[in-house]
């Protein structure tokens, strides 16, 4: 008989929880709610609702699920089960850990969505049984997540990988206003939502560009559009993509210099839906990685989609996979 | 009766071995040999007859001896006992553990000196106890020795925590080429040996600084004559100080928003002997690394000086300090 873990994705819209097949990585049922309200008790109710959704749907009790992995949007102390910042939530400090096992009667661990992801990746995806992968996600923001001699790197505080968060600003340059509250951030420049909030800049300034064309309105610019605009030949998105391809590709060799991976995840809605900001972004880490870290290196594309988050939250919290020994 | 262990350090210089007490990190006896050939042979031979007098000091026979821990300048795959790359010694590729056991007549784990020295304060020095800590050297070059959830990361090809050969220069400009061939590494603009190249470089040209009076003649410039025109007042020496120690606080600084470490271990004759620019760095340091990872970091300056690398070598050789456990 197989055995079902449970695996939640907590974001700033929805809470979506899956069984996921412990010997396969298989997501066997998964319901996602929407939430009403954003406090923390009221997304404690939505998630536990997911829950005993998905695990009808399987068909088993939800008391017969171990430990509840939960990926967060957001920084999170697994050990301690709090979330100590989800902007997308508006929540700092909220014991999210306690809360919801208390509702749902069993063990939770929480993790950065990011982690989770790349946790799902090493066990059944792009990185499956590499002890060594760096996953990177270029969406609305800038993610990470580090899969570090076998084990999910988590740092001292919780906190690590957060790449979108090095600082990249030139000397001599004014710095990009982060949404983290910093200056200078990797994502000020290359995250989804600020890459569209500059453009937006840029056309309500006047400058010319075939992007707007692409969106069709200012409110819809996007990503998309520039990657629309740059294949159509535009000057401004071949400028702006040459800038962002260029800081995210040697953030990503940088990384790969200082970790020598084996394997580098690359996903997230950016990178995946825009060919050519991938293309220019893994040229410059072709260009500056060192050479001895490359020689050890493949890059792959993620390979779990939106699974991803939820199958490496419930392996991990249940488990399933051990980390690897390390014999040194 | 105390447990003695071996450690080498194998630089382009010279071989020194220690006998090393497993419980308490001492150094019970030392013994440093100049290479007088740089052939792989006869560093072994004289690596070997250090090891003898070292053994001899102790009053031990090398034969009682566990495994021998060496580290090495330049990159090796402890694995397989080879050394990749040591540009000091010239050698590339080299089987120098099979050749150094084979004339000992015990096991021998080869690392890189870094991550020796990394191992070493991760054990007795500036970073004991701590789980999460990453160790920055600037001397002749920039080096770095990672240890992360408790155990030595070396990386999938053995060549991680290459800090000194991330790619920093800012787009544009022309970047310098770094002594591994490769252009716009952190060394080349920070390590001593291409600081004083570059400032002699600048002196040839005609350039106005009080580093050439510092130092006595153009040939004994370094990094020590830069902090001494800047504590002089030579605005030279202050736009490079600016420049270098914003290049190396950056880095810092993302290596800590990445890594999240509980500790950051600083050392290396350049750092340790130019207060100034360690300020300097340090004030990028705190300025850059995300708010976040700064709450669970710590800055220390490294605790075992020259004997780091040895000590590191034998314990993590002999198995003294174990790996921690994860429990995730």
């Amino acid at each position: 008989m197989r055995r079902l873990l449970l695996g939640i994705d907590l974001g700033g819209t929805n809470a979506r929880a899956a069984l996921v097949d412990a010997a396969t990585g298989e997501v066997v049922a998964a319901h996602k709610l929407s939430h009403e309200e954003r406090t923390p008790l009221a997304v404690v109710r939505t998630t536990a609702t997911a829950v005993r959704e998905a695990a009808a749907a399987a068909g088993v009790g939800p008391a017969s699920l171990g430990t509840a992995g939960v990926g967060v949007a957001g920084q999170v102390l697994g050990a301690s089960g709090m979330v100590l910042n989800a902007p997308n939530l508006g929540w700092r400090d909220v014991p999210f850990g306690d809360l919801l096992a208390a509702e749902l009667g069993h063990p939770v661990r929480l993790l950065n969505d990011l982690s989770a992801a790349a946790w799902g990746e090493r066990c059944f995806g792009a990185a499956r049984g590499v002890d060594d992968a760096v996953l990177v996600f270029v969406g609305s923001g800038v993610g990470c997540g580090l899969i570090l001699g076998g084990r999910l790197h988590e740092g001292a505080g919780g906190v690590a990988a957060e790449l979108g968060h090095i600082k990249v600003t030139p000397r001599g340059v004014q710095p990009r206003k982060c949404g983290c509250g910093e200056w200078g951030c990797l994502e000020a420049y290359s995250g989804g939502m600020n890459l569209a909030a500059r453009v937006r800049d840029d056309v309500a300034d006047g400058k010319a560009t075939a992007v707007l064309a692409a969106a069709g309105d200012a409110s819809r610019i996007s990503a998309a559009a520039v990657e629309q605009a740059y294949r159509e030949g535009d000057p401004y998105a071949r400028d702006l993509w040459a800038e962002v391809g260029e800081l995210l590709g040697t953030a990503m060799a940088n990384l790969v210099t200082v970790l020598n991976p084996a394997r580098l995840v690359l996903g997230g809605s950016v990178l995946l839906g825009c060919p050519n900001l991938m293309r220019i972004s893994r040229a410059h880490l072709g260009d500056r990685a060192s050479r001895s870290a490359r020689k050890s290196l493949s890059v792959e594309l993620a390979g779990l989609g939106d699974d991803a988050g939820v199958v490496g939250a419930a392996l991990l919290a249940g488990g399933a996979v051990r980390h690897a020994p390390i014999v040194n």
